[in-house]
C-alpha cells in the first residue's frame, strides 16, 4: 500500500488532532483512500511541552526547514498560522515539490495568488479545505461539486467568535463587553480580539470564498469590512421586534457588472435560513443559477473540527499520482486561474435596504421632519417605529426599515437627517438583507 | 486541452439539463477543470421528441448498446431510471472500461455491489452524486471530506416527495389524498406514488448512504421502511402542540453491536436542526466524532439540479488519468470495499422515544388505565394529552409521548392497551428523535 508521509508544521491543537485522528481511523482511512498517512516529522517551538496526542516514532524537531527539505516527506501540513514563518515555509516546501496543506486562512487571503502560481508551476497540490468554515466542505463543493454551475451568491457566516457574541448578546442582554469576556474565558475569542470583532478574518475568507465561486484572483484589499463592536443589545431587539436578526455575514454577490465583496452586521429576517445558525456554528449558503440556494453548515473550529479538514486534503492526494509518476496532472495546472481579477463593485454603487437607528427629541413633528428629510433623499420607508427608552436627554431611538438605495445616498440621507436640531448623536445603520 | 467523450444515456429533463449546462458553461468548465466535456451520443426511445437543449453535432440513436460500445465514448452517462434496462447497460459499459455516471439510486440501491465490484475490476470510476438528494454534494462529502472521520450517524430528509406533502397537509390542514393530487399537478409526485409515499425510494437512498458512512456493502433489503399513507392531519396538528414536527427521515446510526438502518415519519423538536428543511427541499445531517454535526441542504430534485451532481461526477474524471495512461489507479480499487457486510441490527431491538395516538372512549378511569397499563409494560410516558375532538362514538383521542423503548416492547404494550374495551380501533405509534 501506497504510504503518504507527511511534515507537519506545528503542534498545537489542530496538529494534535491531525496526528490522534490519523492513529485513531487508521484502518478505516486505509480503507476508504487505499492508502496509508503517515506523519513523520513535525516541527514546534517548543518541545517540552505536552501534547494531546502521541508522539511515538516522529522526528520531532525546531525547524520549519528541516521539514520542508526532508527527503521522504511528500506533503507538508502547515499550521502555524500567520503570515510571518508561514508564507516562506511554504514557497520553499513548494519549490521542493512538496505538496502542501494548510489551515492559514491570513496565508490563503494575503498571498494566496502567489502559492497558487508557485504551485501550479511546480505541479503539486495546494489544499486549503481547513481555511475556512472548520469542518464544512465548502471548498471541495466550491472547486468540484459546484465546478459546472454559474454561481450567482454566497452568504456566510464564517466567523464563529461573532456568532457567538451576536448570539450570546440576543440571548442574554448583556453588552458586546460582558459577552467578549464570556466568549474569552470559554476560547471563543482571543486576548486580543480584533481580527475576528473587526471582521478582518471573514474578510480573508470571502476573498478566498469568492475567488473559488467566480474565479480570477484572490482580492481581499477589495473586500469592505464592518465588525461588530458598535452594535448595542438595543438594536437586536428592535430588530427582532420587527422580525430580523443580527448576523455578521459575509456576503460575495455577482452582477452583470462585477462582483460585491462585503462582510457586515446585516439584519436578516427570522425566517431565513441562516437565521438560526446560532452560537459558534459556521454556515456558508452558495446560490448557483442552476441548483438555487445549498447550505453547508456546521462547526466552523476547534482542533478536531479543522483536522478532519485537513484530512480531507490528505485524502484528496491520496487520488492523485505519487511523486515518482512521472504524467501530466492537468487538474493541478488548470484548476485556478488567479492570473486575471474580476471587477470589484465599489462599496458606495451597492445597493441594499438599511436599518438606521436615529436618536431623537420626543416632541410632534420629529418623527415627519424624518420621514420627510428621507423622502426628500428619495429614500423610502418600509417600516418606522418610535422606540420608548428615553435618554438622559429626554430623546427617543427612532427606529427605520429602508428600501433599497446606494450606500453613498444612504450616507448624504443621514448627513442631512443629522443636521436637523431634533436629531442628537450619530445614526446608526446596518444593511438589510432579503431571503 | 484534453476532452472528454460522453455518451448520454436518456434524453429526459435532467438529460436535456445536462447538455444545457455543459453548452452554457462550457468556458467557465475549462477554465476551472482543465478539460472539455463534449456529449458525442445520446440515446432516447422517442428521437422526434422536442428537447429542452441543442442536439446539434450530437449523434442520436434509440439503442443504448450503441453509446455502450462507441469506441470514442470515455464515459457513459445513465439517466433512463428503474433496473431493467439500466443494469444491463451499466455493465456492457463497464466492462467496456467506460466510466460511468448514473442518477438511478434504484439500480445503485439495488445492484451497487455487483457494479462496484465490476467497476473495480476494470478499473473504472462509477459516479453516483446525482443518486442521492439532487443537487446536494452528499456522496463527495462522505466518500472524500469525512473519509478521515468516524460517523455516527446520519439522518436525512431525502424524497422531496414526502417532504412536500408533510409540509403541506401540516401548513394547509389538507388530508394525504388532497396534497398527493396537488403534489402531481406541480410534478412533485408520480401518478403512481407508491414508490415515494411508501418510503422504497428514501430506503434506496439510506442503504447507499449507509455504505458510504461505515463502509461495507449497500444492504437495501436490510432497511426497516414505513411511509407515509397512514398519517393524519391530526397527528401533525398533537404533535405540533406538544413541541414537534412531523417528517419523514432516513436514519443510519452506529453503535458498538452494528448499525440502525430505518426510514418512517418521525416527530423531531420543532427546535431541531431538519425541523424547518420544508417542501421539495432535502437535507442530510451527518454526525461525526470529530466534527459533530455537519448539515447539508439544497434542491433534491429537478433537472438542472440533478444535472450539476452528474457534472460533480464528470468533474471528478477530470482529475483521473485518462483511459491511455496506464498507471495504478488506487483510488478506484480501494474506496469502496462492498465485499463484507456491517451488521444490521434487527429492528424489533432498536430503542426508540415514541408518539402513540390511543382512540379511547370519554369516561372517568381511562386514562388512568392507559397509563397504568403503560406502566406496567415498563413504558414511561414523557408527556399525555386527552384531545377534544370526539369520534361519532364519543371516543376522544389520547395522545402520549413515551420514554424510548424497544419496538418489540411498545408493540407489546399497544396490544395489551388495545385489548381494553375502552380503547377503540389500532393504536398509532411513530417514532421520536431527540435533537
Amino acid at each position: 500500500m501506497r504510504v503518504i508521509k507527511i511534515g507537519l508544521l506545528g503542534l498545537g491543537t489542530v496538529g494534535a488532532s491531525v496526528i490522534r485522528i490519523l492513529q485513531k481511523n487508521k484502518v478505516a482511512i486505509e480503507k476508504k483512500c487505499g492508502c496509508s498517512f503517515e506523519v513523520i516529522i513535525a516541527c514546534a517551538r517548543d518541545l517540552e511541552k505536552a501534547r494531546d496526542c502521541s508522539l511515538s516514532g516522529i522526528i520531532l524537531t525546531t525547524d520549519p526547514l528541516e521539514i520542508v527539505h526532508h527527503p521522504e516527506v511528500e506533503v507538508v501540513v502547515e499550521l502555524i498560522g500567520g503570515t510571518t514563518i508561514a508564507l516562506g515555509v511554504l514557497i520553499e516546501a513548494i519549490k521542493n515539490s512538496k505538496h502542501v496543506v494548510t489551515a492559514n486562512k491570513a496565508v490563503i487571503a494575503l498571498h494566496g495568488n502567489e502559492l497558487i502560481e508557485t504551485a501550479k508551476r511546480n505541479d503539486v497540490f495546494l489544499g486549503f479545505e481547513a481555511a475556512i468554515a472548520g469542518s464544512i466542505p465548502v471548498v471541495k463543493t466550491l472547486r468540484e461539486s459546484l465546478a459546472g454551475n454559474s454561481i450567482r451568491k454566497i452568504v456566510g457566516i464564517v466567523n464563529g467568535t461573532c456568532n457567538f457574541m451576536l448570539s450570546g448578546m440576543s440571548e442574554s442582554g448583556y453588552s458586546f463587553e460582558t459577552i467578549l469576556k464570556e466568549a474569552q474565558t470559554l476560547g471563543y475569542a482571543e486576548a486580543d480580539p480584533s481580527f475576528d470583532v473587526d471582521g478582518i478574518d471573514a474578510g480573508h475568507k470571502l476573498a478566498i470564498l469568492a475567488s473559488l465561486a467566480f474565479g480570477g484572483a484572490i482580492q481581499f484589499e477589495k473586500v469592505s469590512i464592518d465588525g461588530i463592536r458598535e452594535i448595542l443589545v438595543d438594536d437586536l431587539v428592535y430588530a427582532n421586534a420587527l422580525g430580523y436578526k443580527v448576523k455578521h455575514l459575509a456576503l460575495a454577490i455577482k452582477s452583470t457588472s462585477g462582483i460585491e465583496l462585503r462582510v457586515h452586521p446585516t439584519l436578516i429576517p427570522t425566517g431565513h435560513i441562516l437565521a438560526n445558525i446560532d452560537g459558534v456554528l459556521n454556515a456558508v449558503l452558495i446560490d448557483a443559477e442552476e441548483t438555487g440556494p445549498l447550505l453547508l453548515s456546521g462547526a466552523g473550529a476547534g482542533g478536531d473540527a479543522t483536522a478532519s479538514s485537513v484530512i480531507s486534503d490528505l485524502v484528496s492526494l491520496a487520488a492523485k499520482p505519487s511523486q515518482k509518476q512521472n504524467i501530466q496532472r492537468a487538474e493541478f495546472q488548470a484548476k485556478s486561474d488567479v492570473s486575471s481579477e474580476v471587477n470589484v463593485l465599489p462599496i458606495e454603487n451597492i445597493y441594499s435596504a438599511y436599518y438606521l437607528r436615529i436618536q431623537a427629541l420626543d416632541k410632534p413633528g420629529v418623527l415627519a421632519e424624518i420621514s420627510q428629510n428621507l423622502a426628500s433623499s428619495e429614500v423610502s420607508i418600509e417600516a418606522i417605529r418610535q422606540q420608548e427608552s428615553h435618554g438622559d436627554d429626554g430623546s427617543v431611538p427612532i427606529v427605520i426599515i429602508t428600501g433599497k438605495i446606494t450606500e453613498s445616498a444612504i450616507a448624504n440621507a443621514c448627513k442631512h437627517i443629522g443636521n436637523s436640531d431634533n436629531v442628537c448623536g450619530d445614526i446608526v445603520r446596518y444593511r438589510v438583507e432579503s431571503p
